[in-house]
C-alpha cells in the first residue's frame, strides 16, 4: 500500500495542531504594552509547542521518505503518534495559563513522553517492515536518541515537583536535542 | 476522473474533524489535578471518537486505495459520509459534558448509525462502478459487518433508554470490530 | 505552472470551512431533547451551507478536471473565491442564531452571491487561458447557470424585506439546481 | 529530498490561519445592521490579513516552482517563516477589536515585518541551494522588493506612534506592491 495518504493525513492533522494551538493566546481586552503581558507565558509555552510539532513534522518527514511500504499495523501506529500530538494544545494552553506551575508542567511532559513512545514505536514498526538492511533500520540502530529523550521527560516530570522549571528546562534540553533534523537518516542515504 | 481530490479533500475533513474536538476540552482554571478530574468523562467520549474517525479514516483509505474511477455520485456519497462524520465532534461534547447520560449517548449513536450507513452506500456505490468482479465487489460480499454495525449501534441507542452504560458499551464493541482494518480487501489484493 | 497546488491549497481552505461551521453549533447544557431544540435553526443553517460548500467543492473539482495551465491571475480568482466562501460560518451562524429573520438571510444571501461571481471570474478566467475550442469554454457556453444563479439570489435577497422564508426559498432553490454535478463539463469530455 | 511533503505541509497550515482568522469575527446578538457595525473595524483588519495571507502563498507557490531540491536547513527556514504567518489571526484581531489604535496597529506591522524577514532568509536559503546559475537565484537579485518591504514595515510601526492609520496604510502599501505575483520568476521561467 502506497505511503502518499499516510503523509498526506499526517501533514493535514499536524498542520491543524500547530496552527489551532494558537486559538489559546485569547485577545486581551485593552490596547496597552500591560495588556499583553499577561500572555506571555502563554506565548512561550506556545513557542515550545511550536517547536516540539515542528521537530515532530520535521522528523516524520525524514523518516517516511525512506519508506516504501506500509501496512494497517503502520496506520494505527501513526494514529497513536497524532492521538498524542493532539493533546498538545490543551496541555500547551493549560501550563501556559498557569504559568508553569507544577501539575501543568507534568503533564505536558507526560503528554511529550507518550508522543515520544507513540514516535518509537511508529519508528520501529516502520523499520521491520522495511528489513533489517534497510535505510531507516540502520539509520535508528539502537536509537539511543528515542530513548534518551523518553528517559528525559520522565526526569523532566520528576524535577517539576521539586521545581517546576527545572522539569521545564528539561523539555526544553530535549527540543534542543531534536532540533537538528535526524543526521542519522541523511547520511544513510548518501 | 481521478480520485486523487477525493482522496486529498476527505483527508482535509477528517484531519480537521479529528483534532478539533480537542477544542472542545476547555482548559480548567486550576492548576490541581483536582480540576482536571471534571474533564475524565469529556476525555473519555473524546478518546473514542478519536478511535472512530480513526477507523473511518483507516478504511476509508483501504477502500479507495482499490479504486480506479470515481462519478459525480461517489463524490455526492462521499460529501453525504462527511456530513455525518462532521456531527461527531458536537456529540462527542455533549455526550461528555453531560457524563454519558441517556439522550446524549442516543444522540451519538444516531450520528455513528447514519454515519454506518453513509459508508455503507458509499463503499457499495464504488463497487457498483468498479464492476462485479472487482476487488472491491468481492472484498464487500454481503458486507456483513457494515450492516452488524448498523444493527448494533441501533440496539445500542435501545439500550441507552436502560442504562446508558449498555448503549455505550456497545458502541465500544462496534469499534473493537472495526479496530482491524478492513484484512478483507487486504487479503483480495494480494 | 502546475494546478497541483491551487488545488490542494483549496481543498484545505474548503475542508476547513466546511468543517469549523459546526462549531457554531455550541453545545448546550442541558441534556434532554428540549435542550437541543433551541439549536434546531442553527442546525438547518448549518445543513444548507455544508451543502452549498459541497457544491463549490464539487464544481471546483470538475472545473479544474480539464484545466493544464494556470497563472498569476487564476491564483489570484481563485483567493477572491474562497475570501467569500471564508464567510459563510459567519452567514450562517448569524441566520441560524436569528431563526432565519431578514437581516441575517440577506447577509446570507449577500454572501452567496458574491461567492457566485466570483466563481463565475474564476471559471471564465480558466475558459480563457484554455482557449475558445477548450472543453472548459465549451461547457460553459453563454454560462446561463451560472448568470440565474446570480441572479436569483438578487431576487432571494429581495424577498427577504418581504418575508425572509421566502428569501430563504430561493436559496434552497439555486442548491437544488446546482446539487447535480455539472454534467455540461462530463458531456464535454466525453 | 522531494519538496512534495513541503508544499502540502505548507498549503495546510497557511490554508488554517487565513480560515480561522474568520473564527475572530464574534456573531453578534442582534439581528439587524446596526448589530453588525461594530464588526467593521475587525472585518477591515480580516480583509487585509486575507489578502496578506494570500500573498504569502501566491509567492510561496511561485518560489518553490522553481526549486528541486530541499534540506534540512529549509525545512526549519519554512517552519520559521509559518510560525510568524501562525499569528497573524492573533495580531488581526487584536487590531480590529481595538480600532487600529497605536500599539495593536504597531504589533501587527511587527509581526508582518517577521515573516517578512523569515520569507527572505527562506527565499535566500533555497536560492543557495540551487546555486548562483538557478532561476531563482536570478530572479531575486538582490532582492530589493523584500528588503523594501521589510523597510517600509518598519517606517510604518514609527508612523503608528504618530497616527496609527498612517502605519496602517503602509501596511496596505506593502500589500499593493506584493499583490502583483512575482514576474520576476514568472518572466525567469519564460
Amino acid at each position: 500500500m502506497g505511503k502518499g495518504r499516510l503523509e498526506a493525513f499526517s501533514d493535514g492533522v499536524i498542520a491543524i495542531i500547530i496552527t489551532i494551538m494558537v486559538l489559546e493566546m485569547k485577545v486581551p481586552h485593552g490596547n496597552t504594552p500591560e495588556a499583553l503581558r499577561p500572555l506571555l507565558p502563554t506565548f512561550l509555552s506556545y513557542v515550545l509547542s511550536f517547536i516540539n510539532i515542528g521537530i515532530y513534522w520535521n522528523n516524520h518527514h525524514h523518516m517516511l521518505h525512506t519508506v516504501h511500504k506500509v501496512t494497517g499495523t503502520v496506520l494505527w501506529n501513526n494514529i497513536h503518534l497524532l492521538f498524542w500530538l493532539s493533546l498538545f494544545p490543551f496541555a500547551t494552553a493549560w501550563m501556559g495559563e498557569n504559568h508553569f506551575s507544577t501539575w501543568p508542567v507534568a503533564l505536558y511532559g507526560f503528554i511529550a513522553m507518550m508522543a515520544g513512545i507513540a514516535y518509537y514505536f511508529l519508528a520501529h514498526c516502520l523499520a521491520d517492515i522495511q528489513g533489517k538492511d534497510s535505510v531507516l533500520a540502520k539509520a535508528l540502530g539502537k536509537d539511543r536518541k528515542g530513548i534518551l529523550s523518553v528517559i528525559f521527560y520522565i526526569i523532566g516530570i520528576g524535577l517539576s515537583f521539586i521545581n517546576s522549571w527545572l522539569g521545564f528546562s528539561m523539555y526544553l534540553l530535549v527540543a534542543a536535542v531534536w532540533f537538528i533534523p535526524d543526521r542519522r537518516i541523511e547520511k544513510k542515504v548518501e
